[in-house]
């Protein structure tokens, strides 16, 4: 490459990662602006019915607001784009482990996953924001390295050197590590969240650029936010950069604390593992229903809609009203604002506990939870409720046809069931409920998401108490270690249920005792050097194949050897320009002055050219093609009698889609077979192998 | 493997995490308080006198402990165990990436790095205490892994599992992560600066050792923090887990103070440049000098001291006193403790603020310049004499034979030069100048390290103030994009320096240019599957290598074929076994069972069999030996036409020591020769092809 190309590489990918920063940070404000605002007035408008009396005016106020935002989210979805449900953290992850599933990171998927999110969560659906901000992240980065989409006209020739595998997995990591700091306003975690779960491959260069992605969003946000602080953002509040600040509460602990928070760890991964366990039934049992058609999904949608919205608003009836604490710097009840003490049905001078956290946006009701100056003490009973309700609302909200984040439900219920141990042990321990809840929560994101590093990271920058890290840290990991007796973390489990075929890091103790041509399967299609256009595309038409291996043979090579392997769409390049001879002669280097290197650059997804897309005479069909120029020379390859695990590690670590198998021994065709990706899932292998499985 | 056997290696795995957690942390501790008393003994008897009006007693006093000191150092670490010198950093930075050099990580060098650590320290020298803990926590990984040294007999036989290179990189890093933990009691940054700067290869499950590890770090430290708190441990003072807390510090700021931040980061990176220039060019002076013998390096250690001394003890005549504050809460000038008020040659009711500088402890002066509580004002001179004084003595003190961290004397000179920005940037900027002062440590730290996530965790930890993340980012980001412009970062250069065969992580654009069998030189040398046993002490006696190819041979195999690859070492068993046969026959796999696997482990650092301990009788030396059962049967090979570059890549990710080179045509022999590290090497490919030297 010359200087200037260099230069234009590292300024586009410095600009890119710019770029990728900028728009996930103002669109992750964007979308807290407008949840705070929507669900802001929604709130607003309930409260003020109920403090009239006009009860049930409220309630149908409050479900028709619900049902209709989760209707259009649901719509939304379930017509335009059906990859946008979910978190979307399963998907990223499989994309960064060399999985090309269609529409993952479409427009469309980007479009419905920012307004369905706002809409989801405005419904007051038991979901986060977080998850689909990463999936926000990806999709942003993705459309910025592509140019654009290409149906609207966006590209810029400069892209074309971000065009292969690698770019673009580095874009999308810094994608996702944008979308968690944007979520959270946590910088330093999202990096962490992009190494520890996200990205396959990690190179100490991408750390560098995910960190200054994510610096570029901690600075909009901070700018933003300090731009809304003297109300100009309607109902978005004076929050700072930290979103549950509890650095102001004493943090001093002794030896029962520690128990106590044991106790926490153990049973916060029971807890964790066993939802995950639920969401997997549960997102079984949906994917019959959702299976029926788009219609069935929002019909699914609304019905989840209206169970939340009773429970919402029909068990707050249950508890007793708590008489207003004079002592506190809070309006009490809350009267106009979204407040923290909800009056509902109580008179006045008391409020409904419950209500304060059913009936608020869930950021608040997590502020509620993780502090102990706001509400000081909630009474036994309704934090029973609230954790049964969430627990169970979180399982069976997720899977339906809304974007749906993990990370709030967990948080809200972990938080409950923090605060409710430290009731227990309120006896023996100085440590206060306030904090509890916090170690609850963490021992909840344990047990779900089974992350450490990324997870104490994002805690410590929601919460800003750094003096409470070796206990976050003892809750995370005895969380994490008894939820992985049981079951996988949250991520993994859906990513298998979603049948995408994700490269595992270590290889299955099975895979020692098979050979890598053991795993080879199917007809093997190999070209020769020079290859007759007809075979070409006979080979294209009656296989899927995406690499075929090219030997070359005697009157161009003393014996048949391996030249390399070529790709299909590099095939379709050449089949279209039709550089063909009507004798079998090498062509030389020649034929690439014909191209540009960015005739033969990875297209995005489902927009390269289709063998149906060429048409060729019969005389065509009948000439010679020389295969050598487009030819990868240096094809990885392992020797057939190389040990399965070792060949699978090779293919993991390098991040290849083909890997040669050659033969041992002298006077055999020069190439055994090809692996792929597909050749290394355990359900082909016991397959093949079905003995094999009592080695599992 | 049986599941007793799985179970002790999983047990092993995680109770020697504990383990080097444990100990690591007390002895991060232990050198804390060793520290502080020590040189708080100094420093209150130099103070006593000083107050007393013996001006020259109190140099005597100063001079002498502090050239004492120094002096045991230097000879314990110049007789003792010259590997203990200096930083350490980039020695476990190349033992992580698969150099194995002597006696890098010997229980003789874990000794002199502690006692010469804190002797240094206390000696007043311009060195930090940091880098050394991380080389101390490797050298405990690697004693525990071993069962301890064997020279000690203490071998333990369950540790035989980790005897191979993988486990123990793993014990390794958790060693590095936990020294960070324990120096600056950041657990999170400890695994970042594990998982950034010091190892080559990183897998999920390692993060999560490694966090266990520092998790149980930092609980070691809170609770011996805790312990202390009541006086029980001299002048260790009432620190708790932040060391340099600037938490109450109001940190809000404008568009000035951006501008401010950013000339800041500009100048830091080229001052942070300018001094790995600086200790390059002085470390190279030094080598002359220390290759002359140990008196020579004892020698040079005592100027050293003398001129640190002479700065410290003379500078503070310089400036003049300045009136006590009357509004603070510490005693001014201090008399007794180590405070922060000297009083020097001043009279009562003022104090020096140079030597309140100079006449602490590294830690204490960092205290004072981050914070704005204590001293709330410096006279700029005393802040130019003090940041010419560090930034030069930290210079010419690294190298010295004393272990000498260099973190401490870069967050030094960065903060003062910090306030000296603030200073000039006071009438436009709110921002405190004690958190300009942090953010200069943080621009001379990404100027020298060149590391940004596990530097701003880090800095988190040491100072837990998280509105300020979002400058520090910044400072980061600018001040290490300056400083790559003109060089590496500092650890990189003394790993280059000291001639370590360090393999980056990226090919070298000329290696795209040449092929695998390119760089194969030398005479290959290899076995037949039943060799001469003449044939095979010939070969061990007359090469170096470590690894020799099994070539199969016809009445043993149709046509000659590559069998895989045996080590030296494993030879050596098998030779001092004396297991042959007088036919060349297979002797099948009941060899194996005259062996145990533990056998064939790889033994520490220049422990195992040597040549010359195996005496062969003559008639044995004329017997076969059956090399099937020890040859590995898969060893990774490549095409000879494979491009260097790619060959490279595949031998740096999989972490390899030997790489067999296959011929691509059929007919010749099946091996054209093995790659090592020392092939890839850039001194050795452009001495083979000079001409590269263009595309460099």
């Amino acid at each position: 490459r010359k200087k200037v190309q260099i230069f234009q590489y590292v300024f586009l990918k410095w600009g890119l990662a710019l770029l990728i920063g900028l728009t996930t940070g103002l669109i992750g404000f964007f979308n807290n602006i407008a949840v705070e605002n929507i669900s802001g007035f929604k709130l607003l408008l309930t409260n003020k019915l109920m403090l009239q009396g006009s009860y049930f005016k409220a309630f149908l106020a409050f479900a028709g607001l619900n049902i209709t935002f989760a209707a259009a989210a649901g719509s939304l979805c379930a017509f335009l784009a059906p990859a946008a449900a979910g978190s979307g953290i399963p998907e990223v992850k499989a994309y960064l482990n060399g999985v090309d599933a269609p529409s993952i990171l479409a427009p469309s998927t980007l479009f419905v996953k920012i307004f369905g999110s706002v809409l989801g969560v405005s419904a007051g659906f038991v979901v986060g924001k977080e998850g689909p901000m990463v999936h926000t992240g990806a999709c942003i980065a993705n459309l910025l390295g592509q140019g654009g989409s290409r149906k609207y006209g966006l590209t810029w020739n400069w892209l074309r050197y971000f065009k292969n595998d690698r770019d673009r997995r580095d874009l999308i990591t810094c994608g996702a590590a944008a979308g968690v700091a944007a979520a959270f306003r946590a910088p330093v975690g999202g990096v962490l969240f992009a190494l520890e779960e996200a990205a396959s491959w990690w190179r100490s260069a991408l750390l560098w650029r995910t960190f200054f992605t994510t610096a570029v969003v901690a600075i909009v946000l901070r700018s933003l936010i300090q731009y809304c602080w003297n109300g100009k953002c309607g109902l978005f509040g004076q929050g700072g950069l930290i979103m549950y600040d509890v650095s102001k509460e004493v943090s001093s602990y002794g030896s029962y604390d520690i128990l106590a928070v044991i106790v926490l760890g153990l049973i916060g991964g029971v807890l964790g593992s066993f939802y995950n366990y639920l969401v997997d039934k549960v997102l079984r049992t949906y994917s019959v229903i959702n299976e029926k058609g788009p219609s069935f999904r929002v019909l699914l949608v609304i019905i989840i809609s209206v169970l939340t919205t009773c429970c919402a608003f029909g068990l707050p009836w249950l508890v007793s009203c708590t008489p207003c604490p004079t002592d506190t710097t809070h309006e009490c009840p809350t009267i106009g604002e979204i407040g923290h003490y909800k009056s509902f049905q109580c008179p006045p001078g008391s409020y409904n506990d419950l209500a304060s956290l059913f009936l608020t946006t869930s950021d608040d009701a997590i502020r509620n939870l993780f502090s102990n100056t706001i509400i000081r003490e909630f009474q036994m009973s309704s934090l029973y409720i609230f954790f049964v309700t969430i627990y169970f609302l979180g399982i069976i909200t997720y899977g339906i046809a809304v974007p749906a984040g993990l990370f709030i439900p967990v948080i809200l219920a972990g938080s409950v069931y923090g605060r409710i141990v430290g009731r227990v042990f309120h006896s023996v321990s100085v440590l206060d409920t306030g904090l509890f809840s916090l170690l609850g929560a963490a021992s909840f994101l344990g047990g779900t998401m089974r992350m450490t590093v990324s997870l104490c990271v994002i805690l410590l920058e929601l919460t800003n108490n750094l003096l409470l890290l070796p206990l976050v840290m003892i809750v995370l990991l005895i969380s994490k270690s008894v939820a992985d007796c049981f079951n996988r973390g949250v991520y993994d489990q859906i990513v298998k249920l979603k049948g995408l075929p994700y490269l595992e890091a270590h290889a299955e103790p099975y895979m020692k005792h098979l050979v890598a041509c053991d795993a080879v399967s199917g007809p093997l299609v190999t070209f020769s050097g020079l290859e007759k256009v007809e075979t070409i595309v006979h080979a294209l038409q009656s296989t899927g194949h995406n690499g075929f291996p090219v030997i070359g043979e005697p009157p161009f090579s003393e014996s048949p050897e391996l030249c390399g392997l070529v790709l299909r769409s590099h095939l379709l390049v050449l089949l279209k320009a039709k550089y063909f001879s009507k004798e079998r002669r090498l062509s030389g280097r020649d034929i690439l002055n014909k191209f540009s290197p960015s005739d033969f650059a990875k297209p995005g997804t489902g927009k390269g050219l289709k063998l149906e897309d060429i048409s060729l005479t019969e005389e065509e069909m009948d000439m010679y093609i020389d295969l050598h120029p487009i030819t990868n020379a240096s094809p990885y390859t392992v020797l057939e009698t190389m040990s399965l695990a070792k060949a699978m590690i090779l293919f993991r670590q390098l991040g290849l889609r083909h890997m040669c198998v050659v033969p041992k021994s002298q006077g055999r065709p020069p190439i055994v077979g090809i692996l792929t990706r597909h050749d290394f899932m355990s359900e082909h292998i016991l397959g093949l192998y079905p003995h094999m499985r009592q080695h599992k």
